[in-house]
């Protein structure tokens, strides 16, 4: 049922238009992990190359879906509950990485909890966020 | 120090590249009350025409920024803290409408609640939020 | 389907003991809203007679129990999946009201809003919440 | 500045009869990290044993302020700005766990996430949550 990484990006290009639009790039799966980067673009940032603060959600949310396609498949319908993300740092002028981890596959509902850090200072999080998923009835993924 | 609509506009032009990059538009401003419009584009959708949450998140925080503006000033360095969404339904295929409301305007401190609807249907949410805000210290204001 | 009030309050006495402990009452219950009061007691406060944060939550909490039973019935197994609270203000040495409404009832998922306030004074927040439910499968309610 | 864990647990018996009313004690501290323990007692349960939410909600918001303690001091002006919890597994019949870890301390913001588990299963998380904290102006702590 684990896809492969190839599977997920052709995933995003095929169905996700909007990822590429971001500037996004999945960079790594394992299981109940999920890391994407954003490329950095001075066009999604404000003064001071501060990049801002929805593209950062964005990035984290898809994380998470990358991290739920490792553990119950390439499931477009697993749709995103709630996400809440905290703003720890600016995030200044280069690659962000948002790395996904699952903290509970349930059943009909998936946890998560994402740092986001630039590239390089994984230990130096701008952003912290987590978020349930809820998954289709079984039966109904694909 | 409560700025014109037009001077908050020019404020997204001059300063926030990425909000025109979003299709977003600042609709109204009254006290405590910010309303930003997404223009529907289908860049920003999955299949089905069902917008993206990233955009969705984008479209609030701002909303909320708005808000701010209308209580203490155009003041950039007020920064999100933090920001959680729930997602109620699809936002499929039009303009969507975040309305930002504050509860709260402290000193250091705004906290506020957006509801999230397509444009002509304010009683069916797609999506609500709330999100605090830090203020900088008081002087710091432009 | 919809319970009465004196149903709901007889659940919650012989079902959760602790909901009593706290000096929890529910005050009122219509479509989609649930009221509960805390019933001001000094052994829950800090210095300067300041409610703890814990007791709010658990009292927001329960209104959204509360108004999820107006809803779909009295279903024990209905879960808290999430809830996240801001607080505003202090709630000082006084009877606390949460007064939680449903944004949205879903088959699996149910959304609600939740503003705390001292008795008297509904237009100044001491705190706020939101909070999804997860109902069990159809056919498992009781 | 950095509190010794008898000290900190003097300010709970002296501050906030609260903490004791829960059955809360505080096990252990150390740089950015504070952990409290939930002693069992049936009268926070509902049928089946099952810890309310209520009481786990608390639980957390006291281990991040042990956590904030071993940063900046016994401050017992430090107050919660949020706190979100998920509630990932049913907490039965036993002590429960808060770990807290701060993430980021700032100036005015201190952001933390919590663990929440049954004493003996730390791999196993009944709850898991993230809050942020408000610092007072600086020079007015104790």
């Amino acid at each position: 049922m684990t896809p492969t990484l190839d599977e997920v990006k052709a995933f995003f290009d095929a169905e996700l238009p909007f990822f590429d639009r971001f500037g996004f790039e999945v960079d790594s799966m394992e299981s109940g992990i999920g890391v994407v980067r954003f490329v950095y673009d001075e066009a999604w940032t404000r003064p001071y190359r501060i990049i801002n603060g929805g593209t950062l959600m964005a990035l984290a949310d898809v994380a998470v879906y990358v991290a739920v396609f490792s553990e119950v498949g390439i499931v477009p319908l697993a749709v995103t509950n709630e996400l809440k993300m905290n703003f720890l740092r600016p995030a200044v002028g280069g690659d962000v990485i948002a790395r996904a981890e699952l903290l509970k596959v349930g059943r009909r509902v998936v946890y998560g909890s994402v740092e986001v850090f630039m590239d390089g200072a994984p230990d130096r999080l701008v952003a912290h966020a987590t978020s349930s998923y809820v998954l289709p009835d079984s039966g109904s993924s694909t």
